[in-house]
C-alpha cells in the first residue's frame, strides 16, 4: 500500500526551515511494510494545499500531512480540509480540556486565539496531541486515510509512534513488503552465522536475511514479500524470533549511528570517553551528546582550534607543531593523548585537518584530515582525504573519527 | 513567475538522507523574485520521475530538479528527459574533457561507468559541472527551462550561482516580487533612520524599506512589487544604492545566522573566542567553527559534559557544584570565566543545563539552561526554559548563548 506525504507551510517551502518532518515519517513507515509513494511540499494558501492534498489522496491509501495548523492558520488548513471530507467546525471539549492542561502546566496564560485550535471538523477523529496545542486530525473517505499532524518537529516526532500504532491498528500492516534492521556486535559474522543457522533453517521462502558488515558492527536486514502470502507468519512474529535468537547479541533495533555504536561499545566495556578538535570544531563531542543518556561514557572534550589551545591546554609539544604543522600525525596523537591525560578518559579521539575553503597548502589540499584514536591499548593515528567543501569534510572527519575508535573497541 | 523544484531519490524519498537542496534552490530563486511554487519528492522510478517533472512543468516557467544522475542511474533519469524534451542520448566532447580533468585532479582511474556520464540528451545545452562528474542539462520547452542538477549537496551549492546567473540571463528577473535582507550592526534604529532618510526619500512608491530590529542587529527588508511597473528601475540598481547609504553599517547582505553575527562582531573589535559546553555539548563551537574563516577569533573550547571536567579543566569549585548543582547561576559563571582563563580568550560562553529526557530534578525541569556571556566587561548570567525534547533544547540554548554574547557587544 502508498503512503503520500504532504509538508505544509511557507517557511519550509521558501527554505527559510529545513524539513526534518518527512524524513521521520517515511522511516518510520517504509519500516511498517508502506511503500513512500511521494513528498509534496506546498504553501500556506488553500488551493496549493486543497491540490496536494487530493493528487495524494488518489495515489495512495494514507496520507499523512504535517503543518498549517498552527493557532494563526486555522483559517487555512482546516476549511480545506473540511470541504474535502465534509462536515464543519465545531469545538471540541476533549481538545479544549487538553490545550488547558497543556498551559496550566507550563503556567502560561491561555488567550482565545489558542483556544480556536479545538475548533475541529466534525468529520475527523481527534488524536490528542500531549505535546502541543494543534490537535492530530484522522479523516477517512473511501477507504483512503490522512492523517492531518502539527508541524512542531518535536511535536511530530513525539506523536508519531502513536500515529504509527493507530495506523497499523486500522490497516493491519502497511503493506505486502516489509523490512527491519538489526544492529548486532562484538561477534564476527561467521560466528554470527553459526549462531542464526536454527533460525534460518525455520525462515519461509518469502523471508530473506542479509547480512551487511560494517567497521566494527554487522547490520542484520530482515526482508519479508508477503506478495501471493496473506495467511502467512506475520513480520513483527518473525523480527521478534529473530530477537530471540540473536539474545544478547543484538545491539539495537534499527541502524546505528557512528556515535551511538561507539556510546555502545564503550558502555559495554566501561570505558569512558574525551574528543580533542581541531577541524571538526566541537561536531564530534556534539554527535555524541546528541543522543540521550550519553553521560554514562562521555566525559567533555577540548576543542583546539588554535594553536594556543594545542600546546597550553592539551600539552602538544610546540616544536612538533613548528616542525610538522598543525595538520600532522604527530600532533593529533598528542592531541588525542593530551585530552585523555586532562580529562581522565579511557579513550578519545582527535582530529587536525584542513576543512577549507582556505587554509591549503603544498602536500596538504582541503580535505586532508589527520586523525588519531587513543585506548588503554594504545593511540592510532590515520591520514584520509575527505571532497567536499566545508561542511562536508566536517560531517565525513567526524563520523570516520567515530568509527576509526569502534574499530580499535572490537575484540573479535 | 514560478519555480517548482523536483527532488529526485530514493534515498531521500525513503528519509534516508535529510534533502537540503531544495532548501538552498528555494532560497536562492526567491530572493531572485521567484514565486516558489512546489517541491515534489519522487522516487528514481522513470514513472514517478515523469509525472513529478511534467506536472511541475505544467504549473511553473522554471523547473529545477537536483538528483537522478549518479554513474548507476544515467539509465533512469536521462531516457526520461529525452522523451519529454525530445533529441538522442549523445556523447559530449566537452563533458568527457570534464571528467577526464576531474579524475587527473583526484589521482583517480576513470572506468568506463563513469565515462557514460558524458552521454546527454542532444535536445539539452550542457552547463560544465567543476564539482563533481554528473553535467548540469538544461532544457527549454514552449518557454519553460528544466534545468537539471546533480543530487550531491556540495556540488549544488557550489553549482548553484552559475545556475542562477544562466536564468537571470534567460529570463531577465524571476518575477514581479523581489525582496532581500540586508544585516546592519553597530547603529541605533534610530541613527540608522536618519542616515537613510535621503535614500528612503528617492525611493519610488513600488519599494518599501522595513527594520526588523535583532538583538544586537538591524535586518533591513528591501521589498519591490513590480507589478504595472516594467520599466521601473531595476531592483539591483535599488539594492546597489541601498548598500552604498549604508557605506561601513552594513555587515552582510542577507540575514546572518547568531554564530555569523557573533564572528563579524568579535572581529570588528579585535576580540577573540572561547566557549564552554555542558548541555549544549559542542554544538555552539560547531556552530561557531562551521562558518568558513573563524579562525581569527574562535581560539577553541571546552565541553565539560562531567562535573570532573568543570572542576579539573576549567577550574570550577567543587563546593559550588555541590552547594548550588551542575546547573546554576555560580557554575555557569565560573566555566566561562574558566574557558577564558586557559585558553586566553577575550570572551567566553557558557551553558550548563537538562536537554533531557532524563535529568529532571525538582525546581530544574527538562529544558532549564543557565548560561553566561564573559567578556573584558565582566560576566552575565541568564537563566532559560526551553520546551521540545532533546533536540530542540540543544539547538534552541545553542543559538540564546550566542546571541547573549551579541547584545554585550553592542556598544550603541
Amino acid at each position: 500500500m502508498n503512503l503520500s506525504i504532504v509538508i505544509i507551510g511557507d517557511e519550509i517551502l521558501l527554505g527559510r526551515v529545513t524539513d526534518t518532518n518527512s524524513g521521520l515519517v517515511a522511516r518510520t513507515f517504509a519500516a511498517d511494510g508502506w511503500q513512500i509513494k511521494s513528498i509534496r511540499t506546498v504553501s500556506d494558501k488553500a488551493d496549493d494545499i486543497r491540490r496536494a492534498i487530493e493528487a495524494s489522496l488518489a495515489e495512495s491509501e494514507l496520507v499523512i500531512s504535517t503543518g498549517g495548523l498552527g493557532p494563526t492558520r486555522d483559517d487555512i488548513t482546516k476549511p480545506v480540509l473540511t470541504s474535502i471530507f465534509g462536515g464543519e467546525l465545531r469545538m471540541d471539549d476533549a481538545v479544549t480540556r487538553n490545550i488547558e492542561a497543556i498551559f496550566a502546566d507550563r503556567k502560561l496564560k491561555l488567550n482565545e486565539l489558542t483556544r480556536l485550535q479545538a475548533l475541529v471538523p466534525t468529520s475527523c477523529r481527534v488524536i490528542q496531541n500531549r505535546l502541543g496545542t494543534a490537535p492530530i486530525m484522522w479523516f477517512e473517505k473511501d477507504g483512503h486515510v490522512l492523517v492531518a499532524m502539527p508541524g512542531v518537529p518535536f511535536e511530530t516526532r513525539g506523536m508519531l509512534p502513536e500515529v504509527a500504532a493507530e495506523v497499523k491498528g486500522h490497516f493491519g500492516h502497511g503493506g505486502v513488503v516489509f523490512h527491519r534492521e538489526f544492529t548486532v556486535t562484538g561477534i564476527s559474522e561467521s560466528a554470527l552465522a553459526q549462531q542464526l543457522a536454527p533460525f534460518e533453517d525455520t525462515l519461509p521462502e518469502y523471508v530473506k536475511l542479509a547480512y551487511l558488515p560494517n567497521p566494527g558492527e554487522i547490520v542484520l536486514r530482515l526482508d519479508a514479500d508477503y506478495t501471493d502470502h496473506n495467511e502467512a507468519e506475520s513480520f513483527d512474529s518473525l523480527a521478534d524470533r529473530l530477537v530471540l535468537a540473536l539474545g544478547d547479541r543484538l545491539t539495537a533495533v534499527g541502524k546505528l549511528s557512528p556515535a551511538e555504536l561507539l556510546i555502545h561499545k564503550l558502555r559495554e566495556r566501561g570505558l569512558t570517553f574525551a574528543s580533542a578538535e581541531s577541524c571538526t570544531g566541537g561536531n564530534i563531542a556534539h554527535l555524541i551528546t546528541e543522543v540521550a543518556g550519553c553521560s554514562d561514557v562521555m566525559l567533555g572534550g577540548v576543542v583546539s582550534y588554535s594553536n594556543s589551545v594545542k600546546t597550553d591546554v592539551l600539552g602538544v609539544n610546540p616544536a612538533d607543531i613548528e616542525a610538522y604543522g598543525a595538520v600532522s600525525e604527530q600532533v593529533v596523537r598528542q592531541m588525542a593523548e593530551g585530552v585523555r591525560r586532562i580529562t581522565g578518559a579511557d579513550c578519545a579521539v582527535a582530529t587536525s585537518g584542513i576543512a577549507g575553503p582556505g587554509g591549503a597548502t603544498d602536500g596538504k589540499p582541503v580535505g586532508t584530515v589527520w586523525m588519531a584514536a587513543s585506548t588503554p591499548e594504545g593511540t592510532e593515528a590515520a591520514l584520509f582525504h575527505f571532497g567536499g567543501d566545508r561542511q562536508a569534510v566536517i560531517d565525513r572527519a567526524s563520523a570516520q573519527a567515530l568509527m576509526l575508535l569502534c574499530s580499535r573497541l572490537t575484540t573479535v
